[in-house]
């Protein structure tokens, strides 16, 4: 396996050029100029992270990590820990709202156990990486070692290598972890420096009483652990999941190999926070999907400097808005490979006035 | 044919007890209850405008309305008037972007003639409903009588009518007719009781000069015709469209039917904002697909009380915003229904917190 640095190195700023070339092209088709407004982007963002003009509609791939968390023995989730595991088995039988959703954009859902607190044996379709069974809890001492957190991102390198052997086009990020909010809060609100209680939500729906505990738990954690901003896997070690550092990997894998990332929400902005420090090119390998309802997501997002596609008042996570984005931009492509330009369709262009 | 009043006799109020029903099946769904947002209120919205439960993913029709415009010899548009009739070849041969995006959501577009300056002839794949050879300039006196505006609202149930027949579950409109946005902005202005700089915008993208022309038109056009905002059709006949007729037809047969029908943009809003007037109920049968560029879409979304689903910059009409809404719908139906409960799953709810 190559080291994480080998990883880091071959990301490297993209060419404007291929937005040029594909902006030209979209204004010759049979539409005012800009008038797709935001598919028009997506369309020169695919093809400036992948350089490849014209692209063809990806095969699609959304990556599920699955992993425990130690801080959920504090009573910071609203659902009992056993429901990692459970939601693993649904993902597997094709019950859950990702199977539902990326079925319905024609990707293909990829669960990975990183680190649940379970025994799966050999269960067929699902990808086995388990580094530990779940964090240690964040509230008595770090989550990870810095060598758990290292593998667990190394596990999601191999799987973005893994998938752009296989010809995948196009990824996205989702995760299962109850108390996952937990851990993205405390990476959010150290990496962005914003309060915790400004960047910690109600997750899966915990009342008002359980959010102070929350918040609570979280400041600990980071008064504890001392995470040091400067070193983003030592902050990702002592607060995160592994989960958030599967996705973590996933989104530097896929940037080395300039294959387009769509984000989920709030746990995979985690991530991607922690991946732009790593590496600050990464961010023009990444897409927004949509706007989740947790308060620290608006916050990563602003930090990434990411615009979201939709806001549909989600917060589900698992890779559900990602698959959601999957499907624009996947539109996104068809308009500029499909279309007729004005000359192909015999249309009159615009009046000089 | 049936006469209008039989049509809007039809339309009836919509009973709350289906999105009950629909809510209570969402919350047994293996997901935290209302986390799927707006996705959520799709499926109720579908359910209790179709009053059947479980739906299944509905066939789907786009009707693009095609006609010309008086009012262009004013020179109020970008695009020279011939592109209306260049356009619907553009549709019929699947060149356009309506034709992309109906096929990546799996939808059927059907073109309608209602009032293009042009003989297509028998040209296979068009709905020929020629009402007239476009409307006459709204500037110097009525767009259109008021027979010629029933004429053309008549087509839209008509076509309504026969899509309900053929089983076609969900349905959308579509526009296409160089100088609409400004019979719109009249029709908008007029409705809603806003000055016409607030709402009239750039349409195709022209610059500020022909934008402060193209008001002055409007603002003619309503001090001459004084249409009489107590009767809908009046203001219809004296300031619309072709088109923008057949879509409020469209509209009121697919109320009368309990069909729910995705709105596109501006165009849309425009006959939506006649079709409420004519029977307040039709609204609970609408859905706003996104949110265009158009100032006065806002306006007239507001004046309805609907909130777009989308909001992707984008300003180009033919129905290409309600196709991306209706991928949504049947993102929402297909949670509804492919999803596992928690019980189905042997997954544990929510803790008593």
């Amino acid at each position: 396996m190559q080291t994480l640095q080998t990883v880091l190195d071959k990301i490297r700023p993209l060419d404007s050029e291929w937005r040029n070339i594909t902006q030209k092209h979209l204004d010759q088709l049979t539409k005012p100029p800009g008038s797709l407004g935001r598919l028009e982007e997506l369309a020169a963002w695919y093809v400036q992270v992948t350089g490849k003009f014209p692209p063809r509609p990806p095969k699609k791939a959304i990556f599920t990590f699955a992993a425990d968390h130690g801080v959920v023995e504090e009573g910071v989730s609203a659902y009992p820990k056993a429901v990692t595991a459970q939601m693993v088995y649904n993902f597997l039988r094709g019950g859950a709202a990702i199977n539902v959703l990326a079925r319905h954009v024609g990707a293909e859902v990829r669960v990975v156990d990183i680190g649940v607190d379970h025994d799966f044996e050999n269960l067929p379709g699902l990808l086995h990486h388990k580094v530990s069974r779940g964090t240690r809890n964040m509230a008595r001492g770090p989550a990870m070692t810095e060598e758990e957190a290292r593998r667990a991102v190394g596990v999601g390198c191999q799987l973005a290598e893994e998938a752009v052997r296989e010809g995948v086009g196009l990824l996205a990020t989702g995760d299962m972890g109850i108390g996952n909010t937990t851990a993205s809060s405390a990476i959010t609100a150290t990496m962005t420096g914003k309060p915790v209680s400004e960047v910690t939500g109600r997750g899966t729906g915990i009342g008002d009483q359980i959010l102070k505990h929350k918040q609570a738990v979280i400041e600990q954690a980071i008064r504890i652990n001392r995470p040091d901003i400067k070193d983003p896997l030592d902050v990702l070690a002592k607060l995160g999941g592994l989960e958030i550092a599967g996705i973590t990997g996933l989104i530097l894998g896929a940037a080395a190999h300039r294959i387009p990332v769509v984000l989920d929400g709030f746990i995979s902005t985690a991530a991607a926070l922690i991946a732009m420090a790593l590496k600050p090119e990464t961010k023009n390998c990444l897409l927004a999907a949509h706007q989740s309802v947790e308060p620290g997501h608006r916050i990563a997002l602003t930090a990434l400097g990411l615009h979201p596609v939709l806001d549909l008042n989600m917060r589900l996570g698992e890779g559900t808005g990602a698959a959601l984005g999957m499907g624009m931009v996947e539109a996104a492509i068809r308009i500029l490979t499909e279309m007729a330009t004005f000359e192909q369709a015999g249309v009159s262009g615009k009046e000089a006035k």
